[in-house]
């Protein structure tokens, strides 16, 4: 299997990431990666790192999209970027699966203009897998793909985090929630209400009702289906809810000599919240119902995030998971087409 | 002034709400306060805590509107709970204030049929002061009434918070925030993009833009405007997420008897956290746009959440801002008219 990488994406290029590919192989024995970007530059790294091997391979792409580009326009003027040729990589079958930390509305974009949706899914989304006060994480989509949704795509979202849950985080039978205010059936919007009852009726999923923001954290479901609006106001909140936490602990431990002794003790226990809050370790995450396999990393990936990220796409592409999307999709698609026909 | 409080509203009824209104009276020397509910049970609690006064009159009200009951049948089925009989003490001139820790939705219903909108309010809005890093809180709206909006409803929402930051949060100019994904204004959903250019144009407010979840805590801007879906997992997501986060904590804290000392040495401060964080400490909530002074406590307030929420709506009353909204409502109209015999 050989993997793509935007070696050019995210706020620690490139450096950060060709360290995170270097790692990354070392724990695939049996397979491949191009590091897409300035040859010359990349060269200069692997050299730099001693960390040339024939199974790290580099396709040349001159142009960066940065961060603040506006997505639409950087793809249509950089075709050239690293960002796109990574794509186009999977495109034409150079690799089976793509990653970068890079600008994400122009990966969505790009993904969206060079490989298309998966037949049949109406709505590609972004998801993440979020940490929660269990030992495994939740799944939730769409975090930002799509601000306005439709129901059918929210059920299509359910669908896809499902399949995504159970054959890549190997959760059995994945329970599926729906973000609501409320858990009552009728309660929500008229987005929210309409899928509630479509959910319902869904026999693909193991849906178990509504999940309210405040049990988003507690491990109750495993998959969280939401419109891409409220995913993204989810996700970052969450992250500014925490970050502003502990700030304010920060304060309290360094008031004193006596409080940064106390605080001291407390260090080790204290990381690992803050590595459990810490979406980076969770690697990456695919743009579900793209017809290939994209993993995003966090723009701020470091070289372990990267790893992560990488060792993940590879697990999902060894996994068949678009394949296995376009089974449920297809059937899905036969019987409405059956139940037309005995209307 | 008079201030009629539901004493059968709320996880700690009657007792603690008496109590509240009982600490509250004696921090107004010119005001009264009437509790609504049970007549012989709350003469009882009065005895009992050695508090009776000519300034705390009690007006019978046989029935109670639990917690989990449906709004809608609640305010029809039960019109002598004490949550409506409150009401229309307000509705009669009776009191001048009402306030309430009961059944939200029913609170909401109720107001609406027993006192209505202020004249030109398209709709009611549930506001809340959130803690923020600063030392003052933020203004959000709505956080609950309206599931579904219109952009003009997320004006007049805008209009509302401000001068509620204004003149009973005391905030000179307040500035305000549309919350959305992302910072540009080209960003978010049809609903923001669209609210987003009408705040702009709008000259009643001190319109600052865009605010990301991520900084909803930072108290960059006064007031942050919403839908109430959006709302409603904002404020439910703040509490979930500090609340998973002081379990694990504790956790940490407990692990061994050296973390319990020094745990220990940190408490005071840790306490003035989780002081910030809860809600309760900001007293009660307006109903803005309801044409009368209702407050909302949180359910499950005590005596001091209680005596804030009382003071809160006395506050509210004397400064006049329902009046005030009339005043920017009517401009706003005439303005409007004006703008179409030009046309």
């Amino acid at each position: 299997m050989k993997i793509a990488v935007d070696a050019f994406g995210g706020d620690n290029a490139p450096l950060e990431i060709v360290r995170g590919a270097v790692l990354a192989i070392s724990e695939m024995p049996e397979d491949d990666i191009v590091l897409v970007g300035n040859e010359q530059k990349l060269q200069e790294i692997l050299q730099a790192e001693s960390a040339q091997t024939e199974r790290i391979s580099i396709c040349h792409a001159e142009e960066v999209i940065g961060t603040g580009e506006s997505p639409v326009e950087a793809i249509r003027a950089k075709k050239n970027s690293s960002l796109m040729v990574a794509l186009s990589l999977v495109k034409n079958n150079e690799a089976d699966a793509v990653v970068s930390a890079g600008n994400t509305g122009a990966y969505l974009a790009g993904a969206f203009r060079v490989l298309g949706r998966i037949k049949g899914i109406k709505r590609p989304a972004l998801t993440t897998a979020m940490p929660t006060m269990v030992d495994r994480p939740s799944v939730i989509l769409d975090v930002g793909a799509n601000a306005d949704c439709r129901p059918e795509h929210l059920v299509q979202f359910a669908e896809m985090g499902s399949i995504y849950a159970s054959h890549v985080l190997h959760i059995d039978n994945p329970r599926v929630g729906l973000l609501n205010i409320g858990a009552e059936e009728a309660k929500g919007n008229a987005l929210t209400k309409e899928v509630h009852g479509l959910l319902k009726e869904n026999e693909e999923i193991n849906f178990v009702g509504n999940i309210e923001p405040r049990d988003v954290l507690c491990g109750d479901v495993d998959v969280i289906v939401c419109d891409g609006f409220t995913g993204n106001v989810v996700i970052k909140l969450i992250e500014g809810t925490a970050s502003s936490l502990f700030s304010m602990l920060k304060k309290v431990f360094y008031k004193s000599l006596k409080t940064k002794l106390a605080a001291a003790v407390l260090k080790p226990g204290l990381k690992e919240i803050k590595g459990k809050m810490d979406y980076t370790e969770y690697g990456g995450v695919p743009l579900l119902g793209i017809d290939g396999v994209v993993f995003k990393a966090h723009g701020s990936s470091n070289a372990i995030a990267m790893k992560h990220a990488i060792l993940a796409a590879r697990q999902y592409a060894a996994a068949g998971i678009n394949e296995k999307i376009k089974d449920i999709v297809m059937a899905a698609k036969a019987e409405d087409e059956a139940a037309e026909q005995t209307e």
